[in-house]
Order: structure tokens, then C-alpha cells, then sequence
């Protein structure tokens, strides 16, 4: 490798590690005083970096939510690939469910939260939330079809019981003290499997 | 009656009129721009009020937000209430839930999700929320244990179920714009009903 290559290597990796900094500093300082209240001088700060180096990394509080949020589909996508890889895919998809909601950290629950409420009124958090809610529905629509052991199974109607679950967990975390994590994500679990075998309660299939 | 006692339940029931529409006006603010982008004389201003007079109502946005939460609690209390005095126990608690999540407007849900955000770093906010959700875990669990028909019932098990699914309904109500409320609220009856039944997926009783 040329001294030259070698070195764009090293300024692209250190470049990339920065930013993994920076996305870490600014979720602890929203999760500390929420979006409104943290400036981008505050960011700079909590990133101890001169505003000026810190703005040409992200030029606006917006612009770091959006890369916040952008990394944690990468990691989410990461999860999915390298459990996919495994071979069982029904063991790979109640890994990626479990480790997912297993790791979560309070601060990024309640990074989430203020996320959710930025969505209802700005548009380009809003755009982002739409892709990612669609990308996480089309993905968990395609694994419940294909790993169902129902033959009645209707994967839509399987999701619309597990999404809510979902957030309410996100919800949960993010503002129950001692949220008993182990437990929800247990549950979150057996809903699964039930409605990978056709055994949830359906309002359109009453027993 | 007196024309001093009818002065003063005119003037009493003038003020509780004022403080309903005071109340409405802010949360059409706090809807529109968030709770840290509005100003007192935004809320006065919506209201219809001179920020003096505004003042003598509500003193913060804080005291804004807490009564609007309260004014939330009373409304679901007046609804247990009213459906309690109807006799059957089930089909009042089946009513209840039904009714309070069908008849949810979208601002009411953005709403709930910035007080869920503001629970997470205000300390009055944060009392107030913990007093609503372990008033409402009692309520449910108590209900839960009258009405279940499974010997084996675990009330609190039943409502670590419901409780996501219930915030999770509230955040899909928030964040999507053609959300299927009585699809929601259908599954949510299931949900309950399965609930009393014993025929829930439970995580701790493998079935």
C-alpha cells in the first residue's frame, strides 16, 4: 500500500470513528435535556470539540437525530445479517428480536421516544421514520411468511399484534425505572412463537 | 337561591368552562410546535386571552401539561364510573377500554407521547406519570382478578401484556397517518379477552 492510500485509509477510518464519537456524545446529551434544549454549542462540547471541526462533521441538531437513527438500522440490519447467516432462520429471527430488545439501552429508548415525537411534526425525521417503519414491517412480513407453521397464518395481521408490542416495550424502558427488561423481552418471545403457529388471539378468527 | 350564591356558581362555572378551553387551545399548540417551541404568549394567543389573564389560569407550561394529564385521568374515571353503575363488570371493562382508545384523537396521542418524553427529564411530569400508571396497573389488575374465568389467572402477567399493547396503540396512533384505529381497538378486545380467558401466550407457563 502507497504512504498516500495509506493515509486517506487512516483519515477515512479515524473520520468514521469520530462520528461514532460524536453520535454517542449527542445521544447522551439529548437523552440529558432533551432535543430542544441541547444546542449545537452543547454538542460540541459534550463531543470536546471546537464547534467549528464539530459543524463539519454535522451541521445541525437535525442532521445528528437523523445519523443517530441511520446507525441504529445499520446495526439493526448487522444483527439481521450475521443471524441470517447462521443457517436456522427461525432461530436467526427470535435472536435478532431478542438480542435487539434485550441490548437496548435506556438512553436510546428515550432517544427513541423523542424521535417518535420530532416525527409527528418535522418533515425530514418524519420521512425518516416512514422508511424505517416500512423497511421494518416489509422485513417481519417476509419472515413471518415463510417461517409460519400455519397454514391459515396471515403475516399483516400477525405484525399489526407485534408492532405495538414493540413500541410499548421501547415505551416501557424508556420511562419505568426498574422496567423488568428479561421479562418483556420473554414475552415479547412467546408472541412470537405463538404467532409463528397460528396461536394469538384474532379478532377476525374468534374461537 | 340566593343572587349572591347564583353570581358565584355562575362565576365557578364560567372559570371551569375557561380552563376546558384553555386547556383545548394548548393542546392544539403543543400539537403544532412542540412543548419547548411554545411560549405562554403562544398559548395565551391560541386561547384567545390576554397574557395577564392567561396567567391567572395557568402560571407554566408545566401546570399546562399537568392539568391536561389530569383532566385525561378524570375523563377515563368518569368512564369507569359511568360503566361500572351498568351491572355487568365484563362487558363495563370491555366498554371502558374500547371506548377510551376508539374515541383517542391523533392530538391527544402526540400529545401523550411528549408527556412521555417529558417524564423521562421533569421531575413533576415524572410524579405525575408514575401516579397515572400505577393507579391504572391497580385498576386493571384488580379488574383482571374479579373478571378472569382461569384459575390459574396472573393478573399482573395479563396486564404486562396489555400495558405495551396499550402504549404501543398510542404511538401508532401518534405516528401513522391512515392508522387503523378499530382494527387496534379490535385487537386490543382479543387481547383482553384472552387475557380473562387464561388463553394468552405466556412465557412463564409453556404450553
Amino acid at each position: 500500500m502507497s504512504a498516500a492510500l495509506g493515509a486517506v485509509i487512516d483519515a477515512r477510518s479515524g473520520q468514521a470513528a469520530r462520528r461514532e464519537h460524536i453520535l454517542d456524545a449527542a445521544e447522551a446529551c439529548f437523552v440529558r435535556n432533551g432535543f430542544h434544549r441541547t444546542t449545537m454549542q452543547d454538542l460540541a462540547r459534550e463531543a470536546a470539540m471546537s464547534p467549528g471541526n464539530f459543524y463539519r462533521y454535522f451541521e445541525s441538531k437535525e442532521a445528528l437525530i437523523l445519523g443517530w437513527a441511520e446507525r441504529e438500522r445499520v446495526r439493526g440490519a448487522l444483527l439481521v445479517e450475521s443471524l441470517e447467516r447462521a443457517g436456522d432462520r427461525r432461530a436467526a429471527f427470535l435472536g435478532v428480536i431478542t438480542q435487539y430488545f434485550a441490548a437496548i439501552t435506556r438512553d436510546a429508548a428515550v432517544l427513541r421516544l423523542d424521535i417518535w415525537s420530532e416525527t409527528t411534526r418535522n418533515p425530514a425525521i418524519a420521512a425518516m421514520t416512514e422508511r424505517a417503519e416500512a423497511e421494518a414491517r416489509g422485513w417481519f412480513i417476509d419472515t413471518i411468511a415463510a417461517l409460519s407453521t400455519d397454514p391459515d397464518c396471515d403475516p399483516a395481521a400477525v405484525y399489526a399484534v407485534l408492532d405495538p408490542l414493540m413500541k410499548g416495550l421501547v415505551v416501557g424502558r424508556a420511562l419505568v425505572p426498574d422496567f423488568d427488561t428479561p421479562a418483556a423481552v420473554a414475552t415479547l418471545r412467546a408472541f412470537i412463537e405463538a404467532g409463528l403457529a397460528g396461536r394469538l388471539p384474532n379478532p377476525e378468527r374468534p374461537r
